[in-house]
Formats: structure tokens, C-alpha cells, sequence
């Protein structure tokens, strides 16, 4: 390369002064990277070509870095005005794959490219003016005005690789070669492959907040792993490793696809990795990022992530063994086996990775470490592992939905860089992923492992009631109003004080905190609820210690929120619940014998609450407690009035539900208390909550 | 009469156990007399023939009395256990006219006679028993375990002539004559009718709550009333005055008739008066209680409401006259003058009245009084009046929905009793209403008035959110937070501390509190709101001084509420407010030239906020002030999210709705302080409840 590369600035030590020219330069590298990158292009005309057709053209990319940089720091208050509200609204948003009517031309009125870099040079100067004047103390952190700067560059430098996968799929007459963009001029004869021991061991994941660079959001918090033993390949599977899958019928054969990647294959109607450009005779050449060349066979091959999967399930067909791709963890695990892991930041002695070697990828037998190929640079490496984020994951204020969005189990991480990955992307924490159809400079390692990937369903809880109840449940106190749950275990603790209570149930738990706070003092605690929606969160609870949910803010902005068993010292529980999904009146024989049946907000929200009675007494001990609780919102929408306990005129005189209550359990359970009123707040956005008082009534069976 | 009748005792002084005896000695009375009404019944059979196609047979009026006692006993948890719990449903509600549905007879399977006989001598026992065990103390007030005693007799003596009225409308061989239910002998030529002057003053309505006598919830309060002078007929209608109506088209003549008069008597094909019998020789007998007779033609004409009317309209037509019926307060006057207007309790020397003459009306010359006959006695007068509480009504807790019904504007009040009138029913303060197409032993005195009778809309606000809205504006404090309107509008004072503001708009008034607070400080304040539901609530409150409201407490069961101006020291500022329909985004001319426009919790629920901002703006005097208060509760309902102010994001980036607002208001508005929240709650049921913050936000207008 004919222009320096950079490496993604530590923020921790130096003098202030220098680390603002640092970073000055920084960001001017970066730009104009970026900018030399679209000098691959071959006429304006290819700027309004849309190389994908549910993406924007090029024009747009051009853009969008330098609105980018407006729009962040006009939203961190770090600038008063902005340049241009026209083209920081049409080249604001849009990244991300569209739907068609999205991308009607008609919406979008293009500039002219010569307009978008006279745009773009007004930008330069403001952010280098911003670089001037905002405050900067050394250690730069998540919440100072030069993270903004940072996160712009950072950002300008993921849409650098982003936009040369697009350019690569523009018509070949479009773009043109450059001498600072050399491919690699390698290949020969593709090494055959083997499998290789990684022993097993502990990984630390996660950027530890007082790492000394830039990170994205989703790089913070910690996971740790004991990852088992497995085999991985000692080289990314090569062009030609690959031809064997395209040659065995790969493309054809539905039985080693994912649903979801035969769908893929089926809607693209595609025969062989896309980059591969069938030649008159019979051969395959290799379209390059602007160049064509005759098929280099030992590259490794560039595949979205159902294609590599489909190989790895056509090995375990051939070899009968299990093959797949490796975890998040596993490749972590990897990098250490091969001495990379403590480098925070990749540079040329590793791979081919940072501009420091070719505009393409190289032979994968050319970066060996201990006895690995490229587990860093070349091509990125898919794995089996959705994104989501570490324990202890927050959203950054000034950019809530770069990682957030993508935590749905849709989007699987790269790792380990191409050559074209730089600054953050370069360095170990970073996290990347993209929906497993998509292209990149990606290809694959494959392993042959025993060990079954579990993919957590650990997406933020969007449902919105089920966020509500997790805020309800996990969530802060409001208007001083202590935790509903936590009050209604606490009181049932102190009725129970001095009683040893075998079996306990929370009947209607919900997102279930209650259940985890019944354990405290019980031995075991069943938690039941109608709705599967509910009990999942307390099943991941259990399982993985952590629930994430997303609440409503004002409007359709939200905010995101991860509240830990460890945090409300309940961790320790984990073993003596069970939730479990059931109904009320209809519960399966097993729930029974218990010493404390909690009935929170229940009773209003049944269809039958006659019938629950009957069918929950014989469930109970004698000298056992039923514990209702409830506003008495009686609602024809859940109970038919008919059914109504109280809270209605019987034979025309008022009957409340306490009436109602002491009529249907009394003689065989005996009021143990006075009725009292337990306050509860339920969140609905920012500034709506509904407040409520909840009637308690103790019940001793007796009978 | 052979049987003695009492009146309804004084509950204020003497002894307590000589008052025991007196009630006790009432309610056997009271109960003997029910059961010798029923002597008439000819057979058993005729208990169990409809009377009325739309009102139950009689052998539910055998049970209900003695039912109605054990309910409210057991309600007052004066008795704990019940007699009968079968009978005590199936005898407990149906008094009132139903819909067919209800009357299925298969939905019914009544007692015999005998066994409803045994059974109220059961509750016989169990009311003296009760009579004798509750403690009694002097004065017998309202909370007294004694007045649910007097209200089981006093609620006998009703159904004592309601009854009746049932049984002069069986077959006349279902009933047969009884020697204690002798009916008048007296009859002879009708006589001439004329109008007499009543002059004008001042009457006082309404039952103190220290007076002597049990009565009903509706009698209490009290209503002031200068009542003009007017001239009325010397004696109730008789059945020849009416005949001549008759004679003259009465009946098929529309333009007589009110549309709902019209619409009853095209129902029922009526032809004259229901008690007059068509004999053979086209002359008309009379149905009597128990008997036919010759027609008496000088006794008063027993009709309903609707008929009464169509008569005053002929008579205006012929007499050229405003002839109609008198209105409560005109009953009230007409009494004084007769000078019968002190006495509390009515007895035979001053009519037809209390059993004291006739088992039936008797010529309307027979009781004059100041030269009118029949102010009080022989027939009830029905009047102008729909019932509604007086000012300071409240239910009573245990018969919550005796009068409550009834204040729907479709209950025309009766006064002055019938010849079976007795108990409370022959007080001065008793006051009974029945739907205008009803029957009773009702007649009518007629008067000519040149004033016009107002009827006001004084019905029990039970459109559930506009009861909600008046509780929220004029209700009690929740949760500790003080009213919201009194708060916004104590802010607003601060912020005009010390200027004049001769006009103020109060946007979004709902019901109406702010326009009235703000009217403390501000010269003239118009409240527009969109909805006429609401802006209803201000306009009564202007005019009477005071609302009435029904708010849900649990299920369906509500709790009654009144609140005046006068209260809240309101009452001044009357004469300083208007109310006015209209659409805040296209407001009439004449709403301009503001010196203060408040909004509370409008703009988050307008169709489009910015087109607001742009309409009110030239409305608002430069160094105005517009208050702007909202949640932000964005809803796609009320607002398509293209219009939002905020809480959304634009171009990517989060905008709050304060955002929004500073883009649009500024500069031509100046944020005079920072944002601020204040809280406010809205009520829902007795135990939930909105608990919300409003961002204040205060613009002076500068350009």
C-alpha cells in the first residue's frame, strides 16, 4: 500500500495535546482512505449503480460517513449547526438491507457526485475543527466528547470494508484497477486440509471497560467459557477444498442445508460461491475486488454463512464426523492455542490484515501460527454464534441501535479480520456480524467437535408486555413504591416465619420474580404461568443468570436493560425453582402438596376464578397458606361477569370480591390476617405508569 | 279503614326503648297491612298472572317486601345468616318493568302462596328479633342499625301502593272486594274547573338531615327556588274535564302529544284513560282497586304523565293559554298557599290521603284547602319535573341504587299523595318518580305559566370517561399529588405574576377545572375542548354550581359523587369563564388575542401538532405565554407517527419530543424555564389508578 496505515489509537496514556494531533491524524487517514477507496470507481455513472438490489448505490456510502459524523455530534450537543439538513437526511440511514418499497427510486433524489465531495469537505473541516476545540483529558472515555470522534472514525472504517464488498459486486466495467488497491499476485496448488487437536481451556470474552482503545458497545461486559477440546482445520477451507462440496452437488442437495439456507439457495438459484465467475471452459475464475483473475484454487473460498454450513454438514456426511463451524468461544480458544491472544491490536506481523499486505486475499497456507492458517486476516471466518451481547452489556446513549437490532439470533459473528480490516475491526475484542446470507470477505475454518452449540435465545425482550413485566419485575422502584414482588415473598416470609416450607408455588409468576424470591426462604418453588411468552424470562433467568428487555421511552424510542440474579443477590437460587407453563384451573397432578400457594394479580385475570379455587385447594396442605393478591380489575375481557367473584350486584345487592372470597373459601380456610393493601407500579413509558393497590388476603387451610 | 294506620315515626326524640316498641309496633302494622292487601287476591292462581305484561306477577311483591328486609339486614351485617337463599334471589330484583328476556317464564319457577306465607312469617320473627337485639339510640340517624329497619317498612309501604296499582290492572274475577278496601260511595256532576292565582315565592326543597323522619337518600339536600306566580286549576282534573279532551280527538291527535307521548299511546293503541271501562252503551265504568263502577265523573282522572301533557297542549291550543303541569317547585308553592306547607307528616285531616278515607279516590271536591282541592291526597300530581338529587344528595351506602336509576331525565316526580299513601310516602319531603308512561293513582292539577320550565340535564355523569375526567379535575387528591389542574394553574399565576392577563385560553379544557382556576387570576378565560362530552361538565358547573358523577369502585359497582364550585371557593368566578366547543387546530375567529394559552395533555393527543402550534401562534399576544403540559404518550390512535413532535427517530437519531418542540417554537417563542414534570393521577377503580408526569414547558411568544 501506498498510504499509511493506522492502528486504532489507545486512549489512556500520552498527553492530552498529543493524543488530539494523534487523533487528528487519525481521522484524517481515515477519511482519506475512504475516499481513495472510491477511486476504484470506474465513471460517476457507477455511483448510482445498485451493486445489490435490495442495497443503495455507492453514492450513498459516500455520503453517509461524513453525515454520519454531523448527525452523531450534533446529537452529543458537540456542535451547534449543521451543514446540510437535505443531504444529512437522505444519506442518514439506510445501511442495512431494505425492502423493495424503500428503495423506490422515486424517493431518492441522488446529488451529483462532485456535489456529495464538496459535502464531504465541509464535513472534514468541521469534525477537524470539532477535534480542535471539544475538551479532551486523557483517559478518553465512553462518555467524552472526543468518543464521538472516534466513534465516526471507527464507524467510517466498518463502511470502508462494507463498501469494497459492495464495489466487488458492481459490473466489472464499473470499477478499475489502482495501484494502491494491488491484489495479491500468489496462488498455487491448494494444500490438502486436515484436522488439528486444540485442547481445551477457559476464555475470558469482552473489552473490559478500561481497555485502552475504542470499542463498540456490544464489545463490552464478560463471559467467561470453558470451551472443550475439539479438532479445527489447519487451513480455512480453500477455493479448491470447496469445489469438492460444489462438485459432490452441494448447491443441489437439500439434505445438508439449513431450512433457511435452502431457502436462500433456492430464492438465489445459486450453483457455486458467488464471487465465482463461470468461464467458457468449464472453469471457474474469481472476480476480485475490482479485478477478474484466473480461479487462485489455494485462497481460502468466500462464502456467506449457510454455505459454509452446508459444507460442514456435507463433511460429517462424508467423514462421519461431526463437523461444523466453530463458536464464538472456540475461535477465541483458537487464537490462544495459536499464541495470538494477547495482542489488543492485530497488526501485518499476524496476517494479511490491515491494509498491510494485498487489496485481497493470499494463499492460506502464506500465515501459519502454530500451526494454524490465518486465524487472523485474510477472510473473515464465520461461526455458529448469533450476536448478542456479554453480561453487563449497555447500549451507548449517542448510538442505541448499532448493535441492538442485530441481537436476534439472525445475525452471526465474524471473526479474525480480511485484509481489509482495520482500526477497531483489527483489533481481538472486536465483534462483527451480519445476517448469515449476506456477503463479505468471509470465508470459513471448519472443526469436528462432540460438543453441541447451543444458541442462546437471547435476544432483547421486545415483546411489550412482557418488557413491561420484566421492568415490573427486575426493574427500578417507582414513585418510592417498593418492588411489588419482592414485598409480596417478604410478607409471605414473615407468615411463614419459624415453618419449614417444603414446596411453595407462585401461581401466575409471571416474568417470575416472585418465584426466585420465594426461594430464598423455601426449599423449592414452582413458578406457573398461562403464557409461554412470560415464563421464558424466567426460564433464561434460571439458565443463564441475566434477562435483557427493552422498554418504551417516549414515542417509539425505547431503552435497552439487562438486570442480573447476581445483582439482586439471588444467584444462589438458581437450584431451587422450576417454571413452569399451566393453567390455573387445570394444573397437571404433579403441582401439589404445597406448604404456600402465592396467587399474585391472578384471580382478576381468570376465566373461571370459582373453579381455580376448587381446583387448587386439594393441592394445598392443611395448615398450608393461600396468598391472593389483587386489585380486584374485574374485566369482562378475562372473566365473563358471570364469573365475577365480586364487584357486582348479586339478588341486587353489592358484593365486593372480599364477600365473594370469604363465601367460596370460608369454612375450610380460615382468614389468617386483616385484608391489607400492597401498592405495586407497573412502567409503561418514561413519564405513564399505572399504579395500583393490590388486596392481600391470608388464607390457613384448615379442613 | 278497620285497621289502624301510623304514621312513620319521629326518629328524633324520646325513649329508646319506648321507641323500640313504637318501630316495632310500625313494622307489624306496616307488615299486617301488606299481607291484608293481598286478602283482595281471589284465588290462588291470580298471584301468578301478569298484571302487567312487563312486570312480574304478584307473588313476587308477596316475597319481595319480606326479602328486601333480610338483604339489607345481612348487608349490615345486622343478621349473619340468611332465611331462605333461594327465595332471598328470586324475590330480590324485578320490581321495575323488564325486558321480555327477563321474563321468560321458564327463568322462573315460583313458590306457592303458601310456602312465600310461611316464609314471611319466618322473616317476621327474624326482623322483631332484630328489632328487639339492635342497639337503638336517640336520635335514630342514617348509620343507625334501627333506620335498616324503618327502611324494610318504609320500602313495604311502597310496594303497599304499588302493588295496589297491580292488582286494579288484573282481571277484575282475579280480585274480589274486602270490607277493610271499601271504596268511596261519593259521586255526582263534575264541576266546573277554573284557574286561581298562586302568587310567586320563595320555597325551600329538601329534607334537612336533622329532620324527625326516616327518609330516602333523593329527599335529602337542598334546593332554594323563587318561584313566580302562576295560576292553577282549583281542583285536579276530574274524569269529566278529561272526557271533554277525549271528545275533542285527545287521542288521535298527534300535535297534542310530545314524540315520546305519541310514540306510547301509538304502542298501546290507547284510546282514553286505561282505568276507564268502554261499556255497551259507549258510555265508560271506571276500574276501581278492586271493583268496576259507573263512572264518578267528578273524581280526578287517573293517567299517566304523558296523557296529563297531551291534555295541557290541547288546553293551550283551545284556551289560547300556556297551560301545563306544574313543576316541583310550583307543587311546593301551591302548597304553602294552601297552608299545608309545614307539616311533616300528613294525616286524614288533610285529605284523601293515608289510608284514612277510601280504598279509592273520591270526588275532587271533597278536600279544599285555600280554595284548592286535592293539593295533597286522593290522586298523586304528576308534574313538569324529572327527579334528580337536590343539591348535596349522597347515596345511602346500603341502597345505593334507590334513586340513582332514576335520575336519568326519563322519571317524572309525583307529589302529594294517594289515598294509600302512607308512611314516608305522606311526608311533606317525600318525593317519588316514575317513567312517564307508568301508572299509579296519579292525576293532575294543571296550571297557566308564562315561565318557561326548564328541565335540566342533571342526570348522574356515567359516560365512564367523562366520570373519570370529573374526578380527575374535581375529585380527591391520590397518592399524595395535588390537583393537576389547580397546580398548572397555580404555575401559570407565577408566571404572570404581577401582569395583567385580560383574556386566557384554557385548550383542551376537558372538564373544565384549569378554565375555572385560572379564572382567579385571569380576567376572562375561555375553555375549548373538542369534545362536547366534556365541555358538558363546564357548562352545568357554570350554571348550577355543581356536578354530579358516578366512578367505578370494583367490577361494575360505582360509587355516587357530587362536588360545587362553592366548595372549592369557585363559586366567584363564575361570571369570568365560557365554554365552548371547537377544534384546537382550527379554532373560530373570535378565539384570539391571548395573553396565556395553557394546554395540558393536549398536544399528544391532536391529529397534527405542528398545524396546532401554527394556528394558535398569531392567537397569542407578543409577551404571551403558551404553557405547554404533556406525558409525550404518543399513540398512532391519536397522532399518525408522521406527525409526532418526538419520540421517534429522525434520520436515524433519537428526537425527544422537546426536540421537536424547540425546533418549531424557536425563535419566535422563548423557553422561559427549564422543562419541568408535574405529576398528576387519574383514577380508574377504587384501587387502580394512571400515575403520570407532564413536561411543563413555558414559551413567551417574542416575535
Amino acid at each position: 500500500m501506498a498510504f499509511k496505515v493506522m492502528h486504532t489509537p489507545p486512549l489512556d496514556t500520552g498527553d492530552s495535546e498529543a493524543k488530539r494531533d494523534e487523533i487528528r491524524r487519525y481521522f484524517r487517514t481515515t477519511w482519506e482512505l475512504y475516499e481513495k477507496l472510491f477511486e476504484v470507481m470506474a465513471c460517476d455513472e457507477a455511483y448510482f449503480l445498485r451493486a445489490d438490489p435490495l442495497r443503495h448505490p455507492l453514492i450513498f456510502y459516500l455520503g453517509h460517513t461524513a453525515v454520519f459524523f454531523i448527525n452523531k455530534l450534533v446529537l452529543a450537543k458537540s456542535i451547534s449547526g449543521r451543514v446540510n439538513p437535505g443531504f444529512e437526511s437522505i444519506f442518514a440511514i439506510g445501511v442495512d438491507e431494505m425492502s423493495w418499497d424503500d428503495l423506490d427510486e422515486k424517493n431518492y433524489e441522488w446529488p451529483t457526485v462532485s456535489e456529495v465531495m464538496a459535502y464531504r469537505n465541509q464535513v472534514r473541516a468541521v469534525v477537524e475543527k470539532a477535534i480542535d476545540d471539544l475538551p479532551l483529558e486523557i483517559p478518553v472515555g465512553w462518555d467524552d466528547p472526543h468518543w464521538v470522534i472516534l466513534m465516526g472514525i471507527e464507524h467510517e472504517r466498518i463502511h470502508l470494508e462494507t463498501s469494497s464488498v459492495l464495489m466487488r459486486q458492481l459490473p466489472l466495467d464499473m470499477v478499475k484497477p489502482h495501484p494502491d488497491w494491488a491484489i495479491c499476485g500468489n496462488s498455487g496448488e491448494a494444500p490438502a486440509n486436515e484436522l488439528r487437536d486444540v485442547p481445551g481451556g477457559k476464555v475470558v470474552l469482552g473489552r473490559p471497560a478500561n481497555r485502552a482503545h475504542y470499542g463498540w458497545d456490544n464489545e463490552y461486559g464478560q463471559l467467561e467459557s470453558d470451551v472443550e477440546s475439539f479438532r479445527a482445520s489447519r487451513y480455512l477451507a480453500s477455493n479448491a477444498e470447496f469445489r469438492e462440496f460444489v462438485e459432490a452437488g452441494g448447491y443441489i442437495t437439500e439434505r445438508w442445508w439449513t431450512p433457511e439456507g435452502w431457502d436462500w439457495r433456492s430464492y438465489r438459484q445459486a450453483e457455486h460461491p458467488a464471487f465465482w465467475i463461470p468461464a467458457s471452459d468449464k472453469e471457474f475464475r474469481l472476480r476480485c475486488f475490482v479485478e477478474e483473475i484466473a480461479m487462485p484454487w489455494d485462497w481460502p473460498v468466500e462464502v456467506n454463512q449457510l454455505e459454509a454450513k452446508a459444507f460442514c454438514n456435507w463433511k460429517t456426511e462424508t467423514s462421519g464426523r461431526p463437523v461444523r463451524l466453530p463458536t464464538e468461544e472456540e475461535w477465541y480458544r483458537l487464537l490462544e492455542v495459536a499464541g495470538l491472544g494477547d495482542h489488543a491490536t492485530w497488526d501485518q506481523s499476524h496476517g494479511n490484515i490491515n491494509l498491510a499486505g494485498y487489496a485481497s486475499p493470499c494463499p492460506v497456507t502464506e500465515n501459519i501460527s502454530a500451526g494454524f492458517g490465518d486465524v487472523v486476516g485474510n477472510v473473515w471466518q464465520w461461526t455458529e454464534t448469533p450476536i448478542s451481547g456479554f453480561p453487563g452489556f449497555r447500549v451507548h446513549p449517542l448510538y442505541d441501535d448499532f448493535s441492538t437490532p442485530t441481537f436476534d439470533t439472525r445475525h452471526n459473528l465474524i471473526k479474525g479480520g480480511s485484509w481489509i480490516s482495520t482500526g477497531n475491526e483489527a483489533t481481538r475484542d472486536s465483534r462483527y456480524a451480519f445476517r448469515r446470507h449476506f456477503y463479505q470477505h468471509a470465508g470459513f475454518r471448519y472443526i469436528e467437535s462432540e460438543t453441541r452449540v447451543e444458541i442462546a435465545e437471547d435476544i432483547y425482550e421486545s415483546d411489550a408486555l412482557v418488557s413491561q413485566y420484566c421492568e415490573f419485575h427486575y426493574g427500578q422502584d417507582y414513585y418510592g413504591v417498593p418492588n411489588f414482588m419482592v414485598t409480596a415473598a417478604e410478607i409471605c416470609r414473615e407468615l411463614c416465619a419459624g415453618r419449614k416450607i417444603a414446596r411453595a408455588l407462585d401461581l401466575g409468576c409471571a416474568t417470575g420474580r416472585a418465584t426466585f424470591e420465594l426461594a430464598r426462604f423455601c426449599d423449592y418453588v414452582t413458578g406457573i404461568d398461562f403464557s409461554a411468552r412470560f415464563i421464558k424470562v424466567g426460564h433464561l433467568l434460571q439458565k443463564k443468570g441475566y434477562t435483557r428487555y427493552a422498554i418504551p421511552e417516549e414515542g417509539e424510542l425505547v431503552s435497552y436493560h439487562e438486570k442480573s440474579l447476581a445483582d439482586m443477590d439471588l444467584d444462589n437460587v438458581r437450584d431451587k425453582v422450576e417454571f413452569r407453563q399451566g393453567d390455573a384451573h387445570n394444573l397437571k397432578e404433579q403441582f401439589t402438596g404445597y406448604d404456600l400457594v402465592l396467587a399474585c394479580n391472578l384471580i382478576d385475570r381468570l376465566y373461571d376464578p370459582s373453579l381455580f379455587i376448587d381446583h387448587i385447594t386439594p393441592r394445598i396442605n392443611t395448615g398450608g397458606l393461600l396468598v391472593l393478591m389483587s386489585p380486584y380489575t374485574w374485566l369482562e375481557d378475562f372473566t365473563p361477569k358471570d364469573k365475577w367473584l365480586g364487584g357486582l350486584k348479586i339478588d341486587g345487592e353489592n358484593v365486593t370480591t372480599l364477600d365473594g372470597l370469604r363465601s367460596r373459601l370460608e369454612p375450610g380456610f380460615r382468614l389468617v390476617t386483616e385484608p391489607r393493601d400492597v401498592e405495586f407500579v407497573i412502567r409503561e413509558t418514561a413519564r405513564k405508569f399505572q399504579h395500583t393497590a393490590s388486596q392481600m388476603t391470608v388464607w390457613e387451610k384448615v379442613l
